[in-house]
């Protein structure tokens, strides 16, 4: 029987027996079914592909209006022949037999069948729905979703300056320089930050990368074989799921409370079944912004130690927190280098920069820049060199001290819309650091239509669903306060108050603010 | 049994038992073995471990010297106690049995045992070898590896005013930016610099990615499940093979010739075995400059047709080429969207730009633009709005008149030193466009010592088994000439052949210049 590959493709929108139909075409039009030939029995094709009969009836009907086939009653299904671009449009059906045989090429008419040949991980990329959920979609009134930050908060020039000053002074070396490790002065700059907030490393432990992202994926596809299993915060970043997900890993959550990461019923997970990694946001939990407390810390550590799993600290907001009243970092109990901590510049700068990085022990850092190299050479070392020089000349201090002092007013105003507008019995804290409130609407608001009717309106906002694995928790809402100003923010959320209010059961007022915090 | 999830990794300079004691130690530093606990027997460990018994043994006797094992004649092995850090460092061995039981956090005095955590895959990645071959170490007096411009080459100050311009224009819309398929005015010029070039795409066919590599990775990514085969050219590109092995991928080399990859040779091989993917550089073959010529296109093309194979057609040259009598991109005759078209500016700006894209089939490009947004989000819309302000001002056509002179002035004094040069028999061709030339060292050539010496000289080069599977081909040479001004070509070109000379059996001089096309 002739060899197919064809793996049908639950995530395109064609239904199966069209995307058989298409991968047949191919063959025939191909010449590799010749003219005449027969094709298998529908049952024996149906077995032999693990799909439905029907699938391959109708695929054979489809490949028969196409004039491709022809049914001989009681006998089975033909080749009849590919139509060649030169034969007449208007040529009658069931002429085929007159169409001389296939030459060797002949330009397809229709698309190459990819349908079959997508790798099996590649099936599950979820992008349609997660990035409707938190990121895509045209301009909004009022945009509460991550991942973005005002043009105001963005310090241009002095960005311009430093990019000039990068190529100006170091033109040649940026030229030339391939480490994928990263920019030297860089990573000692990263290097003697990170001793600042109590973390022990030397520019030699630092390892810079396309942003936060890319170093949860390169640890990803350092330590993950298809099918290993990863402990995630739930709600937890979306990010996190998306980069484990592409490397065939199995996504287990564990629930986060006020004092973050419930380590209860994490320790009852390790005991269950062998983990392979385990993401945690312990400084700023995202999305709850919720603060690991010590006592679950010191847990974490022993629980990871005793089971020999390593941490993935992803500290996405250290560069806001630094030199302020800063969280630490779980990385700063860490003796035995067990803790990979990752870090950005997306929140000091913006996101659109992509340059974060990670300290870890050597063997794990060797690899991950083997993987770096594999998968894009380096982060662009111009990127790198501008941001040294903006560091180097205090440039980034500044512009840290003014956004945070933005963060805190927009983060005010916010807090306080919510407390006026959202419905009585609508739960939120304020968050540890970071850039976004979560929000938990009462059950009895309608968080579906609370959704449709904001984008109608023209606000934004991350669903809750996005944050979890199972699909639940649409009814939290999570808003950045990075994107927009103050006074913008009190509009803003005045229109979706209104909106919330009127697809709750009874509208009202919140029940003020909960302090997760004593 | 106690459950162990150890690996020997036989990539780390650590012999087997080291990294087996170095696992146990945590184990029972941990207190997960607890004190007098019997080990398991030697042979039965060594059989569950797939390891020696002698490296089984070995670990023990280690662990026992650092006082936390006991062995007992007859007995077997037992945990004494880990030593808490409290305990005075004088105190004699043996006196395990006062040590109180441990508790339940202390800190581990050494290394977590990464060694057997690494996934499967990312045991291969060749980052030491691959990288001393081609771009690792220090500054050298003479360098001709690839992945580098020299600083005059690069246009600083048009970069610098399109950073600038980028960021005063469109600073909010970058800050906000977050589409993995790209910034939209590069997307659509990209698209018409093509279609210039004989390649039916508009806007919504390009996807923006960091660099060419980046393309190759997330094209594996998307294509490959481990264990797929990728045929690849040899010698070829050895970034492809960095990208797709670190997929899983078998990689399968076809030999290539004068007129570029054996069609025939292919057609064997893809009559023997299902391949997935086939990657190839047709207009200017990388490494050796060679064009694929006329006949070999329609076979190729045929070839994968009839065996439903996809083409990634890496075309790092285009910007290059651009404008001038290019050579086609197979992409031209792609009629099925069979053909995956990948380019870079990192040729025609410099590689430390990262940025490169893809046109495809939509169906490709929505699961490619899906592994992108997981990987790292978005190629930096900074660097691709600075680049699309270069492109619109007429800057980049510009630059690209003055690099092409430039580089055509640099092959011109590096075809003549080569010829003058080198010993009597050398082997090489004028390339068909690329930064590049692809030179073979006469048999009678030390080719092992020529490197070693000239390195010593401070010549560097990349080195033939480079750009092999089978790590043969030590006698070949690609030396760049993107990298150094003509003189000093001249110059480097003296000292090597020089050393080449001395390392060869007879010195002498070249056979002259063979011109693979007519």
């Amino acid at each position: 029987m002739l060899e197919l590959a064809f793996r049908p493709d639950p995530k395109l929108r064609e239904p199966v027996y069209r995307q058989l139909a298409s991968y047949l075409r191919g063959f025939i039009e191909a010449g590799r079914l010749p003219c005449g030939e027969k094709l298998p029995a529908t049952r024996e094709l149906a077995v032999a592909l693990g799909i439905s009969r029907n699938s391959v009836i109708q695929a054979y009907l489809a490949l028969g209006e196409l004039g491709l086939t022809r049914g001989h009653v009681g006998q089975g299904t033909f080749v009849a022949a590919r139509p060649l671009p030169e034969a007449r449009p208007g040529a009658p059906r069931g002429e085929w037999e007159r169409i001389p045989p296939t030459p060797r090429l002949v330009p397809l008419p229709r698309e190459f069948a990819w349908g079959g040949l997508f790798a099996l991980r590649a099936r599950d990329f979820p992008l349609q729905g997660t990035l409707r959920r938190v990121a895509s979609g045209g301009a909004f009134r009022f945009d509460f979703r991550g991942g973005q930050v005002e043009g105001a908060a963005l310090p241009r020039r002095p960005l311009s300056r430093a990019l000039a000053g990068a190529l100006s002074r170091h033109g040649a070396a940026l030229a030339a320089h391939q480490d994928p490790r990263g920019w030297p002065p860089l990573r000692e700059q990263i290097a003697q930050r990170l001793v600042a907030r109590g973390i022990v490393c030397e520019a030699a432990d630092v390892v810079v990368v396309g942003g936060a992202q890319q170093a949860l994926d390169l640890v990803g596809r350092v330590l993950l074989d298809p099918g290993d299993t990863v402990v995630l915060e739930q709600p937890g970043y979306f990010g996190a799921a998306l980069a484990f997900r592409a490397c065939g890993a199995n996504l287990v959550g564990v629930a986060v409370d006020a004092a973050g990461l419930r380590t209860e019923e994490l320790a009852r997970l390790l005991r269950a079944r062998r983990v392979k990694l385990l993401y945690t946001t312990p400084a700023v939990q995202s999305p709850t912004g919720a603060v690991l407390d010590e006592a679950r810390r010191h847990a974490l550590l022993a629980l990871a130690d005793q089971h020999q799993v390593p941490i993935l600290e992803d500290d996405y907001d250290s560069e806001l927190r630094l030199g302020s009243r800063a969280t630490p970092a779980l990385k700063t109990l860490d003796r035995a280098g067990q803790v990979v901590y990752v870090g950005t510049f997306s929140k000091a700068l913006f996101p659109g920069l992509r340059v974060g990085y990670l300290v870890a022990a050597r063997a794990l850092l060797d690899r991950v820049s083997a993987a770096h190299f594999a998968a894009n050479f380096q982060t662009s070392p111009l990127l790198q060199a501008a941001l040294a020089e903006l560091i180097h000349g205090g440039t980034l201090e500044r512009h840290l001290r003014r956004v945070r002092r933005l963060y805190a007013e927009r983060l005010a105003a916010l807090l306080e819309a919510v407390e006026r507008e959202l419905p009585e019995g609508t739960r939120f804290a304020p968050p540890a650091g970071g850039t976004s409130l979560w929000v938990e609407l009462p059950p009895r608001a309608d968080a579906d239509a609370i959704f449709s009717a904001a984008l109608e309106a023209g606000v934004a906002y991350a669903r809750g669903d996005a944050f979890r694995l199972d699909g639940t928790g649409s009814s939290a809402l999570s808003l950045s306060f990075a994107n927009l100003p103050a006074g913008r923010i009190t509009e803003g959320l005045a229109l979706l108050g209104r909106i919330a209010r009127a697809h709750s059961a009874r509208g009202g007022r919140t029940s003020g603010l909960e302090s997760r915090r004593a």
